[in-house]
């Protein structure tokens, strides 16, 4: 992302990478109008929908990782809440109204500098549909959860924790960092 | 933030405000090379430093709300996990080193587009000193907490959530979105 900043959004003229003074980072500095430009890690908010025992899942229709399974997820909006954006996210990729969204994992990749916000929430009702966002939308059981085409670690820690949670009867909100890359971000 | 920009940061021109084909929001695009800046969220995070019962808070020696109190908080910056954040706010802002962090606040603040993510740890030592961004840094009884004084509703009530774990003697990570302004953001 930083390294397409050339240019100052404030003015147009060209920035400089330095530290400024007080701070304990290199920022991009427009050395004309004193402007600094900070980039920050972004939210992905997700839900996992749930109809019955069942989860929704949707084939990305997008890169990156097109073709394999996700719930839907994505980036959070200004002034948007994590649970109305994850909501938002259901009606994007799956045509779905989500409710009740409950807080499930907040997962932390700084790798990528990202933290996903994952929620799991009731489907109003069972029908759904693919849209641009994706290919295929099917609610499945959890045997039948395609592990090896899951799109990425993320998506699938957060399955896991919502399962087993779900299996113990008892939810809560989990915390953990993730250090990409590995094995199962291809 | 976004009202600042009226230049592209790839190539200089100056960008229109539209929504590009196939997204849902209005958005930053530069006409001339075809760039989209894109303006998210960001992510506070801090932690509430503790010395056996006490509790670490600092006055601010900073805008916004100068003078008032807060525990260590700042922006996450890229490729920086939550609990690090925390860790580097609380040598920045209080010259203190902070072990064992554990998450106990998700707070969404939609109305600045912020999420706090809010942890409580154990100081290495009782010392402490002001800094740049503490005008005054003190080791508090739950019972001489200013309320009165706190910087900011999420300071406030990451600090509330967090004493009622404490006194349950039972700690997990709560969820909750704040709507500003409030009469406590005066």
């Amino acid at each position: 992302m930083s390294s397409e900043v050339r240019f100052c959004t404030a003015c147009g003229h060209a920035v400089e990478k330095r530290v400024p003074a007080g701070d304990h980072l290199p920022r991009h500095v427009c050395p004309a109008c004193g402007h600094v430009q900070y980039f920050n890690p972004r939210i992905i908010t997700g839900v996992i929908p749930l109809w019955q025992e069942r989860i929704l899942l949707c084939r990305r229709a997008i890169q990156p990782r097109l073709g394999f399974w996700t719930f839907p997820a994505g980036f959070l909006e200004l002034h948007e809440t994590a649970s109305a954006g994850a909501a938002r996210e259901a009606r994007e990729e799956a045509a779905i109204e989500v409710t009740d969204l409950q807080l499930n994992s907040v997962i932390t990749v700084p790798h990528v500098s990202q933290i996903y916000m994952i929620h799991y929430g009731q489907m109003r009702s069972a029908e759904h549909r693919p849209t641009a966002e994706s290919s295929e939308t099917h609610l499945v059981d959890e045997a039948k959860i395609p592990w090896d085409e899951i799109a990425f670690p993320t998506i699938f820690s957060g399955l896991k924790r919502f399962l087993a949670d779900r299996a113990a009867g008892q939810f809560s909100v989990h915390s953990l960092d993730l250090h990409w890359p590995t094995k199962k971000s291809g």
